[in-house]
């Protein structure tokens, strides 16, 4: 398999830039674990896009932002009130449940988004010793099914959190591709809504490796430096994942990676709508398009250009839209689907 | 602070080989998680250097490497024999007992290595429900105090355990270091002497970020699948792991690296010894030199050039050489502990 | 409050029988944690009960033997499917989560009944390493709502447990009340129909405190000796376990307890139906009636005569019957029960 | 077996007056859980005894005591400072690590009681992330060898645990024997000395299962509430502990009873003493009594009344004595001893 495809936006490569602020954190000596210029510098962005009060952790990757995040807000008998389709129900492997041992508590959903009401339920198991305890509430900002939280969700969700002692959890593997749908800036869609931390995604936006959880609780931010440290989630030579975010966040390039990704996106959703057998199913707000595909043709362009069955049993693909994507890649794909529906 | 000094070899830069690789596997998409070329060809490197029967799994770092490795090998009751110093002992924040779960069972060493006849009083819990029940021995090659395992102590340890039902973990960061003072290839001290399962280092040798398991045993090496998956280690983008190890393990740039470190290790060593407020503490097998320096002067060659004490109370220091570490450094540093101590 | 209510079974009292097992085995000094001759006895009972290949281990409670007992079948990234109403996913304040690690895999049901299609979905994430891996179905028989599985529904879901290579766990806490309800043995609706391990109920059928796990593979029961202890399941008096489970399953006693009790639940029933006013919502299979009642009389017979909303939202409550109720207890409960709805 | 040895106190019977609060408790329904009469008056008692600031938390046995009090206090990356000696190191099977997930800081003792100073040297990790960071000093009283703490070093570890955001823990499986070698109240050497939460056992004086969880402090009582339940250590049928420790504690049953063990112990150990070949190897201050015997006699001996070896290597046994052991058990264990040593 060669060239661009369809599977996921970690399919990608890493940006240029990103290579080139590589190269350069790669000269002399640093003390490891952090305590070098580059995650200074680092930390100095993540201060402008996120305010004073955030504390930026790094860490390798998704699941472990999502972990070692949660871990510090979470006790044994605490519980996370999550989508039905969120990653951390879904595809973490239960490292929610194993590594912190909080159990997961589910809501279904039409469109990978938590009304603020489905929260409400699990309130009356407050004070129960019987019951798993709700502590934090996790969205996925954009969902794992491409579409995306407006802010005035989020802050009712907040206000509902924070009136019941509970935190709010924004997994933002893809937070980039929300901000530039809802047309805002980082800052604005998390921590000015009330979120009270947040998985910060680079790798599904250019970067090589690394995520970063921000937290505007001092609170948690204590406990996140010895959990990311026992959580295997302390790179020894930090400055090469703090480069990698000063050169994402303190420029334009997330914004213009995800502005690419999702604009991308629309079009391969305006394309695909215009074949009378697909269906798109989710509302395209970010990355993402999920179709419905009749099903001898899905495999055989599966076939010629790889990407994902989201759910095999309805017919229904996941298609994902990166930074290097390009128009071409796009058509490419469209005339497939027309020749193998034809 | 600038320049090179000797806090750690995880202070050191990215060898060029290394960044060369991860610019070269920057071209195209690839499945993500392991499914790509590049991960394919690391693969076949592993077999060269360990055997047809050795697995390997890329994780994040050391910790990671230890903690997901040991956890496929063990069930909650289960206890790991290892030193008092072990990196898994002191420096992991408790990740062995809060993820894996498992107890600890620290031997004292006046040098860093385990003797087998220490392994003997701990079978006499086997069998007994009160007390953990060991079943790994971990060693460290080279030692956390830069000493180093002869062939015949790690196949003796090996024995016991495989004749006891245990298995035998080699914590590797510098197992390359140990490989070149013992003048042997890596699978000549690892899986021919019998270890079951391996950390194997290359942050500490030249690489940007990851380790690998490397494991002999098939129903470790099937478990190991979802383990690292949902311990936090499993990279999306994969290829930037595996291309710096192949790169690292496919030549001889491990060996050359570790013998440069060595090879200053030594030569520092040596004119140490020949200044009489000095003591090495430790026999100088590996890239590490642990001394013993007056205090008021350690304090003050400290601020000149940056190194970790070992032991505070015991005015012991630990001084790490690396790949990229020169002999202009070893002699500056000697200077200045000259200067210092007149 | 004083006499007898309908809260739970466990409100009882201790059978007489029981009790003066107690007063016997108190003579003489006994060997703790099970090496007396108590304990020997009652393995032979267990032996005549579920067969030659059964392995008894006693614990303290009902949540003690589910967490224990699975425990004993799971590793890290493995996951239980239950049903949603079940005890584990409801009422062990994320026990299993916590202390297990391993992920609940809860499946819809209208009656607490599991379907054996309800579990074929969840085997397409065999082998995917993002996902939990799915190791035992856990049944409740009787189930929570009151209902009892037939026999040919467990021999089903027992036959794609084992073709699957999972295992098949029962949450007997009341099955004693289920075999009198199929008028079967305790040993033909359990290992006989492919049943792996059963949480033994004796608490809410006459006894004083403890639980039974009973296994039928030597794999679990080699590690249930070490995790009953870690789990602080290991009682030193065990004799006084011991003697009561011999004397409860030694003789009649547990058939005519869950017959009194079922029986009595039928009578509630029956009458209950005949209050217009009044729905009975699920089938009265073992010795609890669930109940819809009009909300105001609701609050005002709970005042009366206590007993436990189970859905308050919709207004629905459980009947526990247990073997020390009595005629006269369903007669004053149905009184009042008009009393408040005319 | 028959009769009474010297195996453990917990091999002793239960004593008459905790079989009859048994048989009192016994009547009618009772709200499981704790909300019932008996627990109600149990708390009173514990008022009296411990302060009004006290909480107790029945459980079912030592370890879980140990276990769930101290997980109260304790999040992933904490560790508990503890004697080598010490059940919670040696005798759960590792059930503080593999529950809680903390790890334990084992201190060499001589005697099984830790010494001020010993503490201090973990205090060098606090705010070093890859060290876990010490958060429970735990005390055995009195000791598993048979010493008891006096009041000035409680007092004293605990003012060093409060001044560095500590908490001193008691397992006090045996701290009825202490209080009555101290010739003091049992909330003089616990509460009133520093002790923020008490293992308060029943079993081993007198009861037939269950022990108490004791704190000082509101935060902890909190957590508890839940841990309990989650931690399968809340009692359904709860009166039945309530009932026996209200009489244990509620008179002067545990102080009889303790005295009577301890008065033994001292009678054997100064018989012993008589004897040349026989060596007591720790002051016997409270019901334990540590002999070195001469090894061909020892096994002899053995088999003829029953006791543990505790270190078998060394040639040493424990001898325990309970509230139910007699001066002719003690006689005749003397009379066994001389004739195989002659």
């Amino acid at each position: 398999m060669s060239g661009r495809f369809f599977a996921s936006d970690n399919s990608a490569t890493v940006h240029p830039a990103i290579m080139e602020a590589l190269n350069e954190a790669n000269r002399g000596h640093a003390i490891a674990y952090g305590e070098d210029e580059w995650t200074l510098a680092a930390n100095r962005v993540f201060k402008d896009l996120f305010g004073r009060r955030a504390e930026v952790f790094f860490v390798y990757n998704g699941t472990g932002a999502n972990v070692i995040g949660m871990q510090a807000a979470l006790t044994s008998y605490h519980g996370v009130i999550c989508s039905d389709v969120s990653h951390i129900n879904c595809d973490e492997c239960g490292a929610t449940e194993n590594y912190i041992g909080s159990k997961l508590l589910p809501v279904t959903t039409s469109d990978g988004c938590i009304a603020p009401d489905q929260i409400l339920p699990f309130l009356s198991a407050r004070g129960n010793v019987h019951h798993s305890q709700p502590k934090i509430v996790s969205l996925t900002q954009a969902t794992e099914v491409g579409t995306v939280y407006d802010s005035d969700r989020v802050r009712e969700i907040a206000r509902i959190c924070h009136k019941n002692d509970m935190y709010l959890h924004m997994d933002g593997a893809r937070i980039s591709n929300a901000a530039v749908s809802l047309g805002l800036d980082l800052g604005e869609i998390t921590g000015r809504l009330g979120v009270d931390m947040l998985s910060l995604g680079g790798t599904k936006n250019g970067v090589m490796f690394g995520e970063a959880i921000v937290v505007w609780r001092p609170e948690l931010a204590e406990k996140l430096t010895y959990i990311r440290k026992q959580g295997m989630q302390l790179a020894s030579k930090m400055r090469f994942i703090s480069a990698q975010f000063a050169t994402l966040f303190g420029t334009d390039l997330w914004r213009e990676n995800a502005l690419h990704a999702n604009e991308l996106a629309r079009e391969l959703a305006a394309r695909l709508r215009s074949i009378p057998a697909v269906e798109i199913v989710y509302p395209v707000e970010a990355n993402g398009v999920f179709a419905r595909l009749p099903r001898p043709a899905l495999s055989r362009i599966q076939e010629e250009i790889f990407f994902y069955e989201w759910d095999a049993e309805a017919d229904i693909v996941r298609l994902m839209l990166s930074f290097d994507s390009t128009m071409e890649d796009v058509e490419a794909l469209v005339a497939a689907v027309r020749k193998h529906l034809s």
